[in-house]
């Protein structure tokens, strides 16, 4: 049910993706994720080679299903985790934040496969033209790094489905059954979930920055530090301030140098959620309670079947 | 076909309003709306009393179908329009901008039905719990006046479904059968469509201002004027001025002296579309041609047929 070119492409049974999320996707996400039947997907960017290559082993001693790893490509020492990625064999390269034309070739002559999250048409017509098998289109409801587009997916997604020849996976603002089917219905062969996956039992993570998601509510999230790149989290002491500091016109050096490093470390694993970066998607207004893996796939799939069949009588009245 | 609680609600065929846009909903776009099946909507907004009783009067010789009139009840003299909308007879008053609690009373004691605009599921149970008949939830990627809480039709429409218990029209992002069918999925009854019936040629307003909507591309819309509301059109002259304006902090004061009055009027009527607001939905980019606003209608329909006949076949494979 609900296969589509995205299952066929990666070999799994749903075409739901969990998003590769610094500190949060870890080798119990991962293989959770794969085992329900989805992609899992490795968060590269919060790793050095050597702990992705021990994250990779712990996922293969779980599941014997496909699975990626996210790397942003953009970042000094991208190389050795593609190096990893390919040696240690995983099936999927999932990249971002750069152009992935420099590692797209090395990737497939290795055997894997390689998916570019791209913000706009452009962009993804770019990775399209570097040879990816597929690109996930990401709105700015997303959360974590944005596009300086600031594209919604009910915009974004139909655009890039037209701009390009290979599968388009959405992403941003989908946490649920209706989510699954609206990005479907805009093109979409799959889509890729983060902060649901994040507030889950499997996810890595404090418990305060779990309870942060849940406790976000409709309008709990902001996008911060546009200078620098628009990036989306849950409002707290620290984006108010960064806020305030965009208000006044702070240069980027100072907004720089107030957030300083490990800002996303602090919240999601040292559990401080005031004056560390709970990056969150806008849907987290939807999650109200932690759950299992396997039970946001579920009923994902299961509110599918049961959505679809209402549209169809719909159509059909 | 696709009846939904709206079309009973409103006594129309196609559960497709056509939102009150200023300059641009006149009695010719109105009316066609209403003759093509969906609900035809006045933009009061841009009319004094009496162009809008001269306006209704057009209506009613063009169709004799329902139709309504948009007010922003929030604007001073809001009242004397909703008193012509109730002497008139409209079949539907749009309220927004405001809490409909004032009027919603007086104008169903007239008979007439009640629909706010709410970008958010706080407001949208206000006005719920004000007596409206429904609501229209509108996105961030809409064009004109959005919520000051931006969030996006994905993430707005769910969270207002669960909210409220009256009946939910999607707006923001939506121009042909894929929004269409996306919206139904995430459990709206119906949808509001702006910017693609803005570029017909029923709609009211200059050649250039159509032109720019068609010309505006995947990124070419922006929210200028946080701190006044957030505000969406199309990348100009003036809108890269306010930007600029904002990141070194200006006041709200200095913002208000720049942008003035009348700069929507000078866009849409005189056709200056550089330093003029071309007020315009972030789903501009898949709008690339003229059309009628049968065709925009006809094809939102039999797409959307097509569409969920595909997403059967997916869920059952």
């Amino acid at each position: 049910m609900f296969k589509t070119a995205i299952c066929d492409l990666l070999g799994i049974e749903y075409p739901i993706l969990q998003g590769g999320m610094v500190w949060v996707s870890y080798n119990e996400l991962c293989a959770a994720v794969s085992n329900s039947g989805g992609l899992g997907i490795l968060a590269g960017g919060s790793m050095t080679a050597d702990e992705l290559k021990a994250e990779i082993k712990l996922v293969k001693e779980k599941t014997h299903r496909p699975f990626g790893v996210n790397i942003p490509i953009r970042k000094p020492g991208s190389e050795n985790l593609v190096d990893v990625a390919i040696k240690e064999r995983v099936d999927v390269v999932c990249t971002s934040a750069g152009n992935p034309k420099q590692f797209t070739q090395m990737i497939h002559d290795a055997g894997l496969k390689v998916i570019h999250v791209s913000p706009s048409p452009q962009l993804a017509v770019k990775a399209a033209d570097a040879g990816v098998d597929a690109v996930v289109a990401e709105g700015i409801e997303a959360g974590g790094h944005d596009g300086f587009e600031e594209i919604t997916t009910m915009a974004l997604i139909p655009q890039v489905v037209e701009a390009v020849g290979i599968p388009v996976i959405a992403a941003g603002g989908i946490a649920d059954s209706r989510g699954f089917v609206a990005a479907l219905s805009l093109g979409a062969k799959g889509v890729q979930i983060g902060t649901r996956f994040a507030a889950t039992r499997e996810a890595q993570g404090h418990s305060n920055f779990k309870s942060a998601i849940i406790d976000a509510g409709p309008a709990g999230t902001v996008i911060a530090g546009r200078a620098l790149g628009p990036t989306r989290s849950v409002k707290n002491r620290l984006t108010d301030q960064i806020v305030e500091m965009e208000k006044r016109g702070a240069s980027v050096e100072e907004l720089l140098k107030t957030i300083g490093n490990g800002r996303s470390r602090r919240a999601t694993l040292d559990g401080d959620v005031e004056d560390g970066t709970v990056y969150c998607g806008q849907i987290a207004g939807m999650i109200r309670e932690l759950k299992s893996v396997d039970e946001v796939i579920t009923e994902i799939i299961e509110g599918a079947e049961g959505l679809v069949k209402k549209l169809e009588q719909l159509a059909t009245l």
